[in-house]
């Protein structure tokens, strides 16, 4: 066969896009800000925009899917799948509250240029939706248990800092040592490489276990800032039953504790 | 040598393509169904694809090669190579049944993303040849042998279940729980990306060996909907085969079966 | 800075290329023969086509840079630096004797898709070039000493085997099992592809050291199949050193003989 | 949702180039030389080039930024972030002191792949501002302690070996023996191939330990090369302090010198 009979079908055919948005709407937002919040240390950042999604009911308007993610679908309860993805979300301010677009999902990119390329696109699509500001939210692994976390932030600009500030935002010299990695860094590299202001927040946790008290704090900082209302109860009473799960774990294993140096920060 | 005398040659040559088809023959075919049956757990979609190719006598009308493919070609008794591919079969239908398009092959991609890549390029070539519908065919590994393996179903679209389910589908809540991994799940979310209603079936397996006993109830489901008869007789003996040797097997080290929990699903 | 009196330098910028090809004199010929060898299993296929280059006084024309090759550049005995490389070199034919190009190189791409790009390439020269063939060298590793190595072939079609099977290689049912992996496989199949008949010889070696021997088995063929001439007085040498350290070193270790089916192949 | 009321947003977003340069300002230069820096053994090379541009006070006039480098953002005592790149400085020349660019950075490209892009581009951009010379610094491992540290050289012509020895650079026949990997390799190999000379000058290190005293050797060798004065006195302290600290480690663990041979080379 080969040679005879067969011929090359090459121009009828493209290479998937790095990354393949499917947008269902495009709403018009007034400089709206963007709160990402995808899978890290504590699951901080995740558990905190999630929550924000579904408090002031947001709606979807796009989903994100690349080739830097896993090759896999999630199926629901009725065997109907879904292409893991990342996902916008808008909800209209009102007032002093402004327009806002949450960026949440079930993984980052995979590679080191899985994930260039995903916050890359992120940013120019936060230029083309005029997004006047980016919060990424994260954890910030301590290696210990925390009784009442702190909420670093890191910036793209030095006057940011003092508005920050006054919302409860701590800057902490040589905190994080490491930097930012992941997402959560990426998008404040390159949204400032465009022009566009960028906060990281990131609540401390232990870096242990999935956080809902880091994603309380730094939600509490968002209410602040943003002058939105949200119902935390729900976030508050699984951060219970973790630290519950924590306190037993601790008794048995007191004497085997990680030194905070081996804790990297994956935002 | 190097500056002196040399020239670089570099606008006659064009790079691979990912993914280049060869096609043989362009099969007229009327609203086909696609069915893919690539290598996976327990090869029960490769068996299942392999065996309906053989059957129906379908015709290959094209290869895929890709460089997300090993690096390797294989031998046949002649020592005439071939390169590693994917390739696509036609069988026209008649009546109630259907046209179908099998795709078999050697491998899936190696890496994430060109399984991504492969999985697009097939679903463009659904939609090229006017697919109605991708049948992806695979095995869930349950970590124990399995005596009347079920179909577990996934779909693109809630609309299907009630269908499949008439013809021994089972739709079963939180299986697989950590979705489908591979080229039946992205061709899968993919063709729902695109437009191209599609179904996942699973047939049940241990994952330990390769299972022609999935591959028959999965074929005994595609028999039924979409009107072909097949004789399953040579995969009901391998099946036996197989059986006798896990019986031998569990005799010998029935103390230590692998939990559930560390078993993947790869489509 | 960042945002203000900086730009993004995008347009001035090209990527590098896959494959880079550095020509320095383009030799027109008449339907030549091509010959790869480069490193594999014992060495066997680039000992035989450096040994060839030597011997006929080839002419160096072309080097092959690549993104795919280790980011590396050797070093001579002055210090000149020359960037690692594969290289084309032809040698005039006459009578009998066919035009040839003669590939060696220090390396093989480095992934399976770097691989795929370097063979995609050098086939994309044959058909630049007017070659009418392709020959690859390699070892074929049986995991044992070999005292008379035969030399398999694996071809593109059937109609070579006769032709071959009169200058002494062998084609032998299920030899190499696993197929061919690597330069010498994939120059054969993307070779296939494009309409070049392409060979593989494959010297028997253990596939435990660097094997003169097998490069001379190779070579021998070679002699007979293109009708030229070589001393193989050097290979011999240096071969007969190797017999004498491997045989020492079976004395010591006899015991612990790896297992032939640990032996992959790559050509 | 998936197929109705939304819709592919392709043709909006580009994909990240491999390397982005932002430059905040095109300086004039004449002939300039570039004098590269980067992190690899010993941090000889990194040490030397912030030396030089601490001392002679050059101006950062561009960022590169690429999905080669770690996906991470580094933060200042403020918790301003930056993220992580490779930097170019001028310092204008004067009588017989030539125009100097000097490039410096955090990290090396991770990939051998990334290693080609970044190399490629920092010689397309020599092209671009007229570069006559490229020097690139970086350590040559040798496994054990030295006291006063040769200065190694490789170059892209045989013609430079008279000059750089006059200046105390020493060629050594097998040394490196494994060749220059990394940044300080490539660009010598693809200055090369793009006709701009190139030297490579490696002072000798341990291996072990950050060295300043490496960087010490190398500078004083560019001071002669390039008629600059520099204050050394910083370094010399520091090397000092790791000299103490070596010292001490080796009456600790005196029995354990690891062989030369282990000993890659990453310039």
């Amino acid at each position: 066969m080969g040679r005879t009979g067969g011929w090359l079908d090459r121009n009828t055919v493209i290479e998937m896009e790095s990354v393949i948005m499917v947008m269902y709407e495009r709403p018009e937002l007034k400089a709206p800000v963007l709160i990402e919040g995808l899978p890290g240390v504590g699951n901080v950042g995740k558990l905190a925009a999630e929550h924000l999604v579904d408090q002031v009911k947001a709606v979807k308007f796009a989903d994100i899917y690349s080739k830097h993610f896993p090759p896999q679908v999630l199926l629901d309860d009725d065997g109907v799948i879904r292409l893991v993805n990342n996902e916008l979300h808008y909800y209209r301010g009102e007032g002093e509250r402004p327009d806002i677009i949450v960026m949440t999902g079930d993984y980052q990119g995979m590679t080191p240029d899985g994930q260039y390329e995903l916050s890359y696109h992120a940013v120019q699509v936060c230029k083309d939706l005029g997004v006047s500001r980016i919060y990424t939210l994260g954890g910030y692994g301590v290696g210990k248990m925390v009784d009442v976390p702190r909420v670093l932030g890191a910036v793209s600009d030095i006057d940011l800092c003092e508005e920050l500030g006054k919302h409860g935002v701590v800057f902490s010299k040589g905190e994080p040592g490491s930097g930012i990695v992941g997402a959560s860094g990426l998008m404040l590299g390159l949204g400032k490489m465009e022009g566009i202001e960028a906060v990281c927040l990131m609540g401390e946790t232990s870096g242990y276990f999935v956080d809902p008290k880091g994603a309380e704090a730094v939600l509490k900082v968002l209410m602040s800032l943003l002058h939105i209302e949200l119902d935390l109860k729900a976030l508050t009473e699984k951060a219970e039953q973790i630290d519950l799960i924590a306190s037993k774990l601790k008794e048995a294993e007191v004497s085997e504790t990680p030194k905070r140096e081996d804790l990297g920060y994956i935002g």
